[in-house]
């Protein structure tokens, strides 16, 4: 193993601190092809899963910890960058207030629909123009607890690598397969092969529980306050119904993806 | 019904909007015993419960609308205020970009415990020092679908009458009761009435699908990072797993708590 060496950064005005703060902005992440994580335990969980920061970066102070060890042998390893700040700068750079003393700089994946081996997972999340960030990572944690292959975001969703989703993710975002597409580019790649296209719905819709599903079930829900467009329902093969008691209509989207996940997968099971 | 008398408020030092803008922050809420909620939607879901504003906040230049009527005739009747200002002053007042033209200030609810009638319902959600007030409007919406009689907060959560709460509730905050107790102060007033506690755990669980649910049952989930306290799950009448397929080993809070309910629900009627 190549010996660790780390660069010291101490001034807010440092160019490295000035690019890692520029990716809390899509734009800057796009255009350099990375995002930043945060956490020890996510950290090691993507390295777990094979994906090491191209940047370690560490708060000085730390108390020595095998995990952040071996993060530091991984990036050494693969000719990555280890930088040490403050913990006011490592607050400024992930925004957060209490900082948990580590971040990395990943490389984004493919997000391309081609990219997708359906027949990797009986379940498969779809979310059409889903704008909230929380919401994105939670249907990536979500998917990553039952089993699903990935989440496919449809139309103009918000942006998965965006600090917010990772982290929300709770890690799901490493071990999730991810795909960006429009609608028109989604149906044929979904009827091009094997796979059942499930909505919750209030059209013409069988109720939830034991609803007849069938792997690669693809279940998707629709944005925060619009919910589905009536042709993206039309569209799907099966469209189910869940209770609402109460004087509301509808459920957070990253709540109806979930109950309706575990349903689909308690059916698949049986 | 009275004639309906408009204030015009166009400065941002005005000290109405001054006492306005404080709301946004707990101690002053609590101080003043009102809360914020913004929508026409919310709003008029409110109304049609029974809550008033005390007073109603538009912004001018709205096009007319038979729901702000109604809103503006209610708050007239019960000797509330309006007052109409600049959309500018309402998206401060809000702290939301894209405010939706209307806010009011209501009355806090009483969130003791013994306000609860647990015979009103069949399943209540109870959660255990929940921080996330996106997550703790997301459990009152879920209740509402569940039709659940409410959402017991146990030692130290969010507050539920937060903007962000209120907001991500979705009206839920109005239809929902909310208590607020210490650990202490529930378990003896869970034991002196019928009552079954159910959290999802790992520690000696049965699986989640199918349990010998009962009513009324108290759904429990505790904090985002912590999760419950062993000995509170070791309190509990029914503790219960969910699959988890993947490397995560929990699910988001306000996730589980919806799983579980929809769960709770249909075991219930079965």
């Amino acid at each position: 193993m190549p010996a660790v060496t780390r660069r010291e950064i101490t001034g807010f005005s440092n160019p490295t601190v000035k690019y890692l703060r520029s990716l809390r902005e899509k734009k800057h992440r796009k255009r350099e092809g990375v995002f930043l994580a945060e956490g020890l335990r996510l950290l090691t969980d993507a390295r777990e899963c094979g994906h090491v920061p191209q940047m370690l970066v560490m708060a000085a102070g730390r108390d020595p910890h095998p995990l952040i060890a071996a993060l530091e042998g991984s990036v050494a390893e693969s000719g990555g960058e280890i930088i040490v700040t403050t913990p006011d700068i490592l607050s400024k750079i992930t925004g957060k207030d209490n900082p948990q003393g580590v971040a990395g700089v990943f490389a984004e994946f493919d997000t391309s629909l081609a990219a997708l081996d359906r027949s990797r997972a009986e379940i498969w999340l779809v979310a059409q123009a889903l704008r909230d960030p929380g919401n994105l990572g939670t249907m990536l944690r979500t998917g990553d607890a039952v089993g699903a292959g990935g989440l496919i975001l449809i139309d103009d969703c918000a942006d998965p690598f965006s600090v917010e989703a990772v982290r929300a993710s709770m890690g799901a975002v490493f071990t999730q397969n991810i795909a960006r597409a429009t609608w028109d580019e989604f149906l044929p790649w979904l009827r091009g092969g094997n796979g059942q296209l499930v909505a919750a719905s209030l059209r013409d819709a069988l109720p939830y529980r034991a609803a007849p599903y069938a792997a690669p079930c693809f279940v998707m829900v629709g944005n925060e306050s619009q919910g589905l467009p009536e042709s993206y329902e039309m569209a799907c093969d099966l469209r189910v119904t869940m209770p609402m008691k109460g004087s509301a209509d509808s459920l957070n989207a990253a709540v109806a993806a979930a109950v309706l996940a575990y349903e689909v997968l308690a059916g698949l099971e049986t």
